[in-house]
């Protein structure tokens, strides 16, 4: 049974998220916000439950459990709709305490929005929440995006999905096919870099005029690339231009692939990292967007200052396509092909390995080249050349692995949205917040737009995108193999 | 030179076209409509012409050209770009005669809509019109129904882009390699079928109380999947059930594959059309939604009669989802879920080998069994099962090619969807227009629904929609190919 082999690390992942609570119970205590019985409770019975889950699996299946591929993709589904279901429980205490209405299927969406760093929100009035309330929500986005960094290298290879371009970028050489080894191995690199460039951005923040808790809570979101604010204003709130350009270049960072990171790192090879064709293709189109709707705000009279013009697009173009989801400004008030090309660019401009979700533009890269290889291929039969990137051949494998990941991404969408349109929402409205749910970027059009937000939708709708949220960040794949019988079969 | 090769045919082909223009000729004068002299230049000029061509190529390439695969390609977008050009000018002719305003560009985008069969229309007050003019347009549908007859079996198996899934069914083994005989060959057997059901929906058009004029032009436009009707009310101007059902049957007819039609008849086994498990996909998808949109009418209380709420559905349902495009009420005021679902299955549910467009159902049941055997694979990924379709494997190349496929067409419509929103075009009826155009369907959303028509676009608008359609039309890549350099380099 595979529920039994994982029960031991499920408990132990179970027992760390719980305490990961003591970061809200201290400001909780130390701000004397009120909110410390909110968290005090929940996290005593999670690490109760988490050492029970733990104990009786270490005694099912022994000290050293042999876990199989296939477990991981069951463990990382657990994962991702275990740990939100707790991290449900303070926000509903606190709702309740306070009198305001908060169902489950809410605080369920808001928490998997969280981990999954989606960032879509159904609160409002987050400026008058407690300062432990919003530490909780940029926390869990943190964490998340730590839970992606080693999905994406360890668990993905397995689901064909394109995760096997990163291996040549990983940590060396992984002749430890069991599961655990490999992922304490590739986990501790990937959380280092990540750690030292959030404390880099942290820093960064303060210095440009962030409170202590506003600097943390938006570099928890930045370097997740999650974008929850704290602020019903989202980035607006600080009116700061030095803010926002700090936040630009920390959400380009982010998009960029932490496993290059590292290995430019350990080589102490800086160049390493723009001689990589997939950052190079992330960083190029973040910023040839940026410049190409800077001039349409400018020409079509939107902004009459290039210098605003250009320090609007650059934020809420990358905020967008690296699937972070801030907002300076309404950006639906612009010319449509703006938004509706963001939208399109938060499917595609985030690097495999960053903690961006979507097809990644090393799928991008590998799909144009296949087109025109496909076109040569017509005229010339005889021609086989074969698909490279970087220099290196990709095999025919890998290429087959990303037209399939297309197929079930583009199928994904269809359905949900179709399902959504069930509940007579607008096609628009319904569309953009699939994408936006599937892509974990956030913001969609209409009422779900930069200037609105998740709280009017109903029950229905609300299952729908957290299954969205949930299907784009475990890639699709994953999710969908619990569901087929062979899985469950011996 | 590929354009010296093809001249000669190309010369016949225009002076065939030219030749069609016989039929409102007569028509003009019989009615005594005033419009032969509009015919009559044109014609002459036509055929002048295309003898020019024919003669010039001839005297340059020798009596018997021999083309290759190739030269096929540009000879069909030759065909789908020269021929609506020439059909323009009757139309140009007759609007400057009557004062009225028709631009070429709007002129071009009418004759490329009626010989893709996409049917969208820039016209109004068609009710208005003289016989001739409608006929026009009709037979330009019917004709253009023809060519993509032999374009499917004929050219396509040539791009590697589904075509030769086709083979089996096509008239028999083709040992010669050649262009020519092949089509003339397939040509004889698809036409004579098309020309057969053709009669029959006739006299059923006929018999249900269409005048004659009513039953050829909705006979040429039903057959064709084109649905450019000749009144401005479309199909509701008839008001009569009986003729709506006629229209529903001989759309799901001319949905499935022709080639298929012949098959069975030369074989004299009905039953082979049941069996195709293409063709009962086709018609399963289509009654199917059509059942579930009639439930959908009555459960929300859009039609309280089941019996009126299943006449609405099927005849719209199948009208969209077969590319035709006739409407008999406007279907975007039903709930929401309707016009966008039918909009999806216009991609797919026609079959190859019929004269609708998109990614056809051969394709759609590829796909979803590939999608059954990579989530199987990803839990075994030692048991490789084949891909089958009706008993039959279906080959690695096939399967590579309709990936493929998928991505230029998904491809196609985010490019043209986006260089349409540059023209600041809302976003559901920049998108709508361009699957529309893209599956030769005809109406969209909003400005272009059912209820409306294209003659509010700008020109870079139409331009951009009339682009699509012929991308539809010649599924994408025999255009492509055309613009790579490689193609013209010998
Ligand atoms: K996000
Ligand atoms: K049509």
């Amino acid at each position: 049974m595979p529920f039994v082999r994982i029960a031991p690390i499920l408990g132990v992942v179970v027992m760390v998220f719980a305490l990961a609570m003591l970061v809200p119970l201290a400001v909780a205590l130390g701000m004397q916000d009120g909110t410390a019985a909110v968290w005090g409770a929940p996290m005593g019975l999670a690490l109760l439950a988490g050492a029970a889950v733990w104990g009786l699996g270490r005694r099912a299946v022994g000290a050293e459990p042999d876990l199989q591929p296939r477990d991981g993709m069951l463990l990382v589904v657990l994962a991702w709709t275990v740990l939100p279901a707790i991290a449900t429980v303070p926000l509903l205490l606190f709702y309740r305490q306070h009198g305001g209405a908060l169902t489950f299927t809410q605080a369920y969406f808001e928490t998997v929005s969280a981990l999954t760093t989606t960032g879509a929100t159904v609160l409002t009035g987050l400026d008058a929440l407690p300062a432990s309330i919003n530490l909780w929500r940029g926390l869990l986005q943190w964490l998340g995006g730590m839970g992606i960094l080693v999905l994406a290298v360890a668990i993905l290879p397995m689901l064909g999905v394109g995760g096997q371009l990163l291996r040549a970028e990983a940590t060396g050489p992984m002749k430890d096919t069991r599961l655990t080894p490999r992922i304490e191995e590739t986990a501790k690199g990937l959380w280092s870099v990540y750690a030292v460039i959030s404390l880099v951005c942290l820093l960064a923040y303060r210095w440009g005029g962030m409170s202590w808790l506003d600097a943390w809570i938006h570099m928890f979101t930045t370097m997740s690339l999650g974008g929850m604010s704290s602020h019903d204003a989202s980035f607006a709130h600080f009116n700061s231009p030095r803010l926002e350009w700090i936040a630009t270049f920390f959400m380009l960072v982010a998009s960029g692939s932490f496993a290059l990171y590292f290995a430019a790192l350990v080589k102490r090879s800086p160049a390493r990292v723009w001689r990589d064709a997939e950052w190079r293709g992330t960083w190029l189109l973040m910023i040839g967007s940026s410049l190409f709707i800077a001039w349409l705000l400018v020409q079509r009279g939107v902004v009459t200052e290039p210098a605003e013009a250009l320090r609007l697009a650059a934020f809420n173009v990358v905020s967008v396509a690296s699937t972070t989801g801030y907002a300076s400004t309404d950006y639906l008030q612009w010319p449509v092909f703006a938004p509706i090309w963001m939208l399109l660019l938060s499917g595609v401009a985030t690097s495999a390995g960053s903690t961006g979700a979507g097809i990644k533009m090393v799928r991008l890269l590998i799909l144009l080249k296949l087109a025109r290889r496909e076109l040569t291929r017509i005229i010339h039969p005889r021609v086989v050349s074969p698909v490279t990137l970087g220099g290196r051949a990709v095999g025919a494998d890998v290429v087959y692995a990303v037209l399939a990941f297309m197929l079930v991404y583009g199928g994904t969408i269809a359905v949900l949205t179709m399902a959504l349109l069930l509940t007579d929402m607008p096609f628009d409205t319904a569309f953009s917040a699939i994408v936006a749910s599937v892509n974990n970027l956030g913001p969609g059009l209409g009422e779900v737009g930069p200037a609105g937000n998740f709280a009017g939708l109903t029950a229905p709708q609300l299952w729908l995108c957290t299954l969205a949220m949930l299907m784009g960040r475990l890639e699709m794949l994953a999710l969908l193999v619990l569901f087929t019988p062979g899985y469950w079969r011996k």
